[in-house]
């Protein structure tokens, strides 16, 4: 099978394609090749067991997207976005991207004609929902987006029903939690100390903690991603049925528990490296944020997540850090 | 103030005009001139106290609503729509119109810039909501459509949820039930049967109902569908809140329901003029549509429809045959 990753320089989309170079199969076909496309050169996974083009194009343009889809991939992987803060600040950069981009995806599909019909996983986001919420969220609470990125995500998930339901692609869109631990260096998302009052501390440094301990949030790991990706490339659909998103599962952990967590993991002295410093434009934002879902439809159709947030640590330590704690 | 109105040569236009053209006002102001503009020439309505422009022109099309909108209308009623059954047929054709045409308009808006922030009423549909459905179906329910349509007028709302967030423009959408009594003759909509068995009988002809009589569905009257768009022009922008798309109000009734309606209102020899002609196909589409609706949000705001099925007969014999029952 022929598998096209759009937005595969993204932290996720490299992290998929050393997987799948160690697996050589994506729903239980063998990989045959891999095209890698993004605004910047993807790097080719090391080792993979089949050939891998890596291209720098702008996968927002319909003429590029013709060029990818004319090839008829088996599987495209949709990662490609403008991610939340940057789609707020620039408006119309976002909509370009993350609506334009992906209705020309979809488009430049229909295009090829002749039965072709692509499984196309589409990574949307939690964001697609905002305050007021219920707790925990059902699989059938409406999408209220309260950031442009969240539109966008919603928007890009009923286009994905209505040309799967018109027959013109096979598509299945995941609501991707809040991913922690985030490898790298700290970033300016409002969501990044999520991150870093884990990354940091284990890396020997302070971090700083803007919010109260109480603020609940609702995570999965890179590598739980990373499977839901794989998993949903995989799934029949008919199993899927006609609602073609879907919330991924997570863990919904208080700041106070993902402390306590990062205590059993890596004990107190690691723990001790969080500083408070409240911050009220930040705990406003999050205030508006989901807390907790049910997640019942994806885990009857198989996804997995982990079960505790200090499974979550340990997925960061194994696979940032060596297996080396403190 | 200035009020444009996009589709206005439908019936609801004609309607709402006829209707403002009697008030003179709107949101509690006066009238001072209205545009009215539809891909076909609208009628202004007769003896309008303000004077009106009627305009052809296509309203799906950026150029056309800068100038529109050029003109900084206060109030916006956005009505312009491909219908369900030709956004079915001809994909590109509803895309374009009710997906692009909706984005142009809040494009036209956002370009205009300096503070201007009208009211812009949207005409959304309970065609945003598809199988499988809870009965009655909350405010908080997710929009499944399952037609190109439904899909399309679902984006709107998002987009105008987004634009109005950002301080575009001031908001509202509403779904509409399905309109009923519709006057005028029959048409080839799956909806169509559940005018054409009270307004074929109530004109002395026959009329086929091609569904089962346990069939419920919602229904709000032409007059109340009107009634829903003024209201919406004048509610205050704090009032509504950020979710800016409500259900509307209507009746939730059977297809019996309907008739023995029908035999109270006009008689036995009229309902006797329904002959029941089983077509799988509607039964089968009309299975996957909405039942009932709470409308809570939308009651607490003040909008408000008929109260039973006797009082939507009612109108549409004081309102299309001049009081004359058979």
């Amino acid at each position: 099978m022929h598998l096209l990753v759009l937005g595969a320089a993204g932290m996720i989309g490299a992290k998929l394609m050393n997987r799948l170079a160690r697996d050589g199969r994506l729903g239980g076909r063998e990989i045959e090749t891999a095209t890698l496309a993004d605004i910047v050169l993807p790097n080719a996974p090391a080792n993979a067991p089949f050939p891998v083009r890596a291209l720098a194009c702008d996968v927002a343009d319909r003429a590029a997207l013709d060029d990818l889809v004319a090839e008829a991939p088996d599987v495209i992987v949709h990662l490609a976005a403008i991610v939340s803060g940057e789609a707020e600040a620039d408006f119309e950069k976002g909509y370009r991207v993350n609506l334009d981009g992906t209705r020309a995806l979809l488009e430049a599909i229909r295009a090829v004609g002749s039965g072709y019909r692509p499984r196309l996983v589409f990574a949307s986001s939690i964001a697609t929902f905002g305050a007021p919420l219920p707790e925990p969220i059902p699989d059938t609470h409406h999408l209220t987006p309260l950031t442009s990125y969240g539109t966008q995500k919603a928007i890009g998930e009923l286009l994905l029903s209505d040309y799967t339901r018109r027959g013109f692609v096979d598509g299945i869109g995941l609501r991707l939690p809040t991913i922690c631990v985030r490898p790298g260096r700290p970033n300016k998302a409002a969501s990044g100390f999520f991150s870093s009052i884990i990354r940091e501390p284990l890396a020997g440094e302070e971090a700083v903690l803007p919010v109260s301990e109480d603020v609940r949030h609702w995570h999965a790991s890179p590598r739980a991603a990373v499977g839901f990706l794989i998993h949903a490339a995989g799934l029949s659909s008919d199993a899927i049925g006609p609602h073609r998103n879907l919330t991924m599962p997570g863990v919904s952990v208080t700041v106070a528990e993902q402390i306590e967590a990062l205590r059993r993991v890596a004990g107190d002295a690691v723990a001790a490296r969080i500083r408070r410093e409240p911050d009220p434009a930040i705990a406003a934002m999050i205030a508006t944020w989901p807390r907790a879902f049910e997640a019942s439809r994806a885990q009857a159709l198989g996804f997995v997540a982990e079960d505790d947030f200090d499974a979550i640590i340990r997925v960061h330590v194994e696979d940032e850090l060596g297996g080396r704690v403190g």
